[in-house]
């Protein structure tokens, strides 16, 4: 007789991997294994990780402040659920700086990366028939972080004409009364854009009106090399609580550190007045801590990093961003509504019209990186079908080659 | 008209904190607040984390590996979903020392601690109307993250007449074709006991008459100090398929290092074939990883750590325990019914009717914390009322000095 297994698998969990871009990432370059011998270097447009190459190498003071702290002996313990106290007093005084009033320690909260800022925020929202309002083209990993706690993920629309502002309207008509957030990611990823200052004071009113928090992502806040300077929405929190989601990953280029926070931004006590606070406190009493000695090292990491290393990376995301920019405009089939202002990425429109063996943009990705070794996100991963997500920042001299072959393809599958 | 906001706390998470070690001593020690002038020592016997005493101490070896990682440069990125090969294949190889057959670095997926292991293995297995089998005396983080993703939890007893072994007649009396898998903590947290070659087999029977998988959670393995020596439940998985959940943090003395893992010891492919595999990498694509500098230093923490660390560090949990076990036999509304010879812990059952003022065990914690600054774990935490979980892992002066606060206390408050 055979043995029985109790185990069925889940599909919501099966799904909820298709919608990462880890996961399509790894489809594409799959692509490129029957190739193994091929010497071709592999390029990656694919991801916003550049701490690999030279030029966006960290500032050896956060090394340093890293390996003091571990040094040290003092941060072998477990941490506190919401983080070693001196980690959060530096944070809110970081981002204090920006805003118009000055956030407590308290406010602060530990995070396993971004990433699980993420987690935390959805499952803190999570309850039977709630549903969450998120940004087309975005990060699919909101939605399936939603739906794996039951949330439900509703789309609102980028608006390329409009430099991928906030379709307000739209967004008015998807919510209803289980509507309990909507998600902004400024610096946009993935599409490279800035908000403004006035364009956040209307999402602020509309959520206002809605009755719904903002969560704003903003790991790549302070990456802005256009004509937009970085505005937290945490400036509009008098008029709406604002959640905002931050990290080292991006700015001090150290993603695989993982640390990351949660700021709650409410000068009203509407958070705690309404129980986010205590579910979230809840949340990280069952949740995982972010390395206490890197915790540790915040502060440190804070007040050690010198401004010219900051001046430096935005310099050359300008640079790239410019090159990148520049050389898309050369490929026929390939259109580029905005030029980027910030992050790492910028959204292109591919013309399948113009392509003579090409189905979409998860074919168009997955022969570039059989035929060229080049990796790019299709449009499909971030919510947008047949447009590309392209990174820039990378060495420039692998971008441009990068580049040259995406432009070489497009043109050997030219009708 | 006041602001009406839509978002509505939700009472399984806000249920689900009181469920954690964490929030119960987090409660317990806030009766000490009152006293925040009182110059009296805090003695810790809550927390299984020894790592802040100088004999507890890591081996410096370790932090050297970590450092060396960390300035090398090499592991600023995000790492893979699975995690950095390098460490896979050294925990292989760890693993497979004891084990009748060689784990591959396949089978081996790198977790932020093993609480991250705990959440993401109750996550894998979560579906519709699925239950999972826990062990009482327990871990309650186990079922805090099986409720929140809808599984049902329900427990067996371990037996204390029985040297804390798992009563297997009421275990296969509660499962049913929803279980999914079993649960044993090995060396035992929170009872203290190491579970026999004989015993183990014979739950590896159990479980697979029942068509369940068994998760195994070995974060104290090798720390004992009786006359059973540990055996890993990997020994059993040609019976049935094992889950093992393991760490850095105790073996190592590094909690706060946040190094996990999930072995699947399946050498007969089931979890595979039934896509539990499939369901765990999913799983992965949507979760944070561990800091990527500490996954890379994995193997040279494991390769350059002398087995006279080991050594010495068993030899001190040793002393601590017998010290522990002989104090508490003088107090005489104390009763431990078995010696403890694994893990930081034992549990002692709390004789109510000797104690004049003392509601149950929960006020028995939060008096002792107020009047004597000694920080013990109620049995309610584990499941268990009225017994309590008195952590030995600490400085044997502290210790000392914490158990006989602990005697005069229960003298003091004796009928």
């Amino acid at each position: 007789m055979e043995q029985k297994w109790n185990f069925k698998p889940s599909s919501t969990l099966l799904d909820a991997s298709s919608l990462s871009v880890r996961g399509v990432l790894c489809r594409i370059m799959g692509h490129m294994e029957s190739d193994a011998n091929d010497p071709k270097p592999v390029i990656p447009l694919g991801h916003g990780d550049p701490s690999s190459f030279p030029c966006f190498s960290t500032t050896p003071s956060a090394v340093d402040a890293v390996s003091n702290a571990l040094r040290s002996g003092k941060f072998n313990s477990y941490a506190p659920c919401v983080g070693v106290l001196s980690a959060r007093i530096a944070i809110a005084k970081y981002m204090s700086r920006d805003l118009p009033y000055a956030l407590s320690p308290n406010d602060i909260y530990l995070t396993n990366g971004c990433a699980q800022a993420i987690e935390i925020i959805t499952s803190v929202l999570a309850r039977p028939s709630a549903n969450i309002l998120l940004p087309r083209p975005g990060y699919l990993f909101y939605e399936a972080r939603a739906v794996f706690v039951g949330v439900e993920a509703r789309y609102f629309d980028l608006v390329p004409e409009k430099g991928w502002e906030v379709d307000l309207d739209g967004l008015t008509a998807i919510a209803d009364e289980n509507t309990v957030a909507m998600v902004i990611v400024n610096p946009g990823n993935p599409c490279g854009n800035v908000f403004s200052y006035e364009h956040l004071a209307k999402v602020a009113e509309t959520a206002k009106k809605l009755g719904i928090f903002v969560i704003t992502d903003e790991v790549y806040g302070h990456l802005t090399f256009g004509s937009k300077t970085f505005v937290p929405m945490g400036a509009f929190s008098s008029t709406v609580p604002v959640i905002t989601l931050g990290s080292i990953s991006k700015r001090w280029v150290v993603p695989g550190w993982r640390l990351g926070w949660i700021a709650l931004n409410d000068p009203n006590g509407i958070l705690k007045h309404t129980k986010v606070v205590d579910c979230l406190k809840s949340y990280l009493d069952i949740s995982s801590d972010p390395a206490t000695f890197i915790q540790g090292a915040i502060s440190d990491v804070i007040a050690n990093t010198n401004e010219d290393f900051f001046v430096k990376t935005v310099e050359t995301l300008k640079m790239t961003a410019e090159m990148c920019y520049n050389k898309l405009k050369e490929i026929k089939c390939i259109n580029c509504p905005c030029k980027p202002e910030g992050s790492m990425f910028v959204m292109v429109s591919l013309d399948l019209s113009q392509l003579a063996d090409i189905k979409d943009d998860m074919d168009f990705c997955c022969q570039l990186a059989k035929e060229e070794h080049v990796i790019i996100l299709p449009g499909c991963a971030v919510g947008f079908k047949n447009w590309l997500r392209i990174t820039h920042a990378i060495e420039p001299s692998s971008l441009d080659d990068g580049l040259s072959k995406l432009k070489s393809f497009c043109e050997k599958h030219a009708k």
